[in-house]
């Protein structure tokens, strides 16, 4: 298909089309003729990612890891994951404190030494932004965290498919696309509990 | 104090300081000299405020309406909420499909109709760059979603404080300065969860 329907198929506009080419994010269309290229279901597919990604607030340069990292598997399933995260994670900047971040780490119950330099350093940046708020979680708020999060990961974990090309897939977007969702239902759930503590009423029954 | 002593106080440059002052994010300290004021604590406790709020990856934009939220706090302590989130919410562009929103909403237990339309919306828009991307969360991993967030939402609220002044501190950061630390642990857990299932090792014993 020319860039035209590439265009119409996706909803990406062929300015935005031609900007992903230019950055490398979607590799090029069969040339056809000195100005035209013909591209096919990949670019489709392709696009789609891409554009989910950018729409999530993905950076550009994360998205072209993320997509390497779709390109080029690591060979063991477990590294995927590492894989994923790494392309996602800004590095830290500068000494954070790890220290209240190793004992999180701990408490889900992994060896800090074991774990992704860049995602520990994530957590320790997000209590860093607590501290210098002086916002303090309370410990059975953080308690509730722990276990809720615990059980989220577990679940994702059992879903990824058997097949490697399926399983990349899997991680790489379940790691970056799942993040929204689970940050709005989180403001939605909050609206019933506080409609239940401080209205004394919730939308519906609540579930059993 | 003087701007280079609220500067040092709070690990914030002097031109920094004087860009929030001139964007109205921080206010205007008292005039001592035509061209020199004094800053007090309340300058000290606003900028640790605004400057994990950026950090977090907050815009100048939201950041203002996060504080103006702070300064003038609405009576009932549900509307509380409502106002963080209308702060931190982008509003929706275009007509997202609510519908697959809506039910996830009344899983949560809560009527479509009285969630808040800019929350409704990010939870659609969440959804379509799901379907975007052609990713499918499976309907037992959403099923643990649901009730891992509704058991965080519940601790989150039970833990808002009585006293009206700390109650929108807490809320309005909270749904904010949170968001990141529950990502990094996700990704902790994901790590973990990842090593007992494919390596069929974690880093220490799990939790009981």
């Amino acid at each position: 298909m020319r860039i035209s329907e590439l265009s119409a198929r996706t909803g990406v506009s062929v300015a935005t089309i031609k900007y992903y080419l230019r950055e490398g994010l979607l590799p090029e269309g069969r040339r056809s003729a000195p100005t035209q290229a013909i591209y096919d279901d990949i670019h489709v597919s392709r696009l789609r990612v891409i554009r989910a990604l950018i729409e999530s607030g993905v950076s550009i340069a994360e998205t072209r890891r993320v997509l390497d990292t779709l390109d080029r598997p690591p060979a063991r399933p477990h590294d995927l994951l590492g894989a994923a995260h790494g392309a996602i994670t800004p590095s830290v900047e500068g000494d954070a404190d790890v220290s209240a971040a190793e004992r999180l780490v701990e408490a889900l119950g992994w060896q800090p030494g074991r774990c992704d330099p860049h995602v520990l350093g994530a957590v320790a940046r997000a209590l860093e932004s607590l501290e210098r708020a002086d916002f303090r979680v309370p410990d059975d708020t953080m308690a509730v965290y722990l276990d809720a999060i615990r059980r989220i990961a577990r679940a994702e974990i059992a879903g990824v498919p058997a097949d490697p090309a399926e399983a990349v897939r899997y991680v790489v977007l379940g790691s970056v696309l799942v993040e929204p969702l689970l940050l709005a239902l989180r403001r939605v759930a909050e609206q019933v509990a506080s409609a239940e503590r401080f209205e004394g009423s919730a939308g519906t029954a609540p579930a059993p």
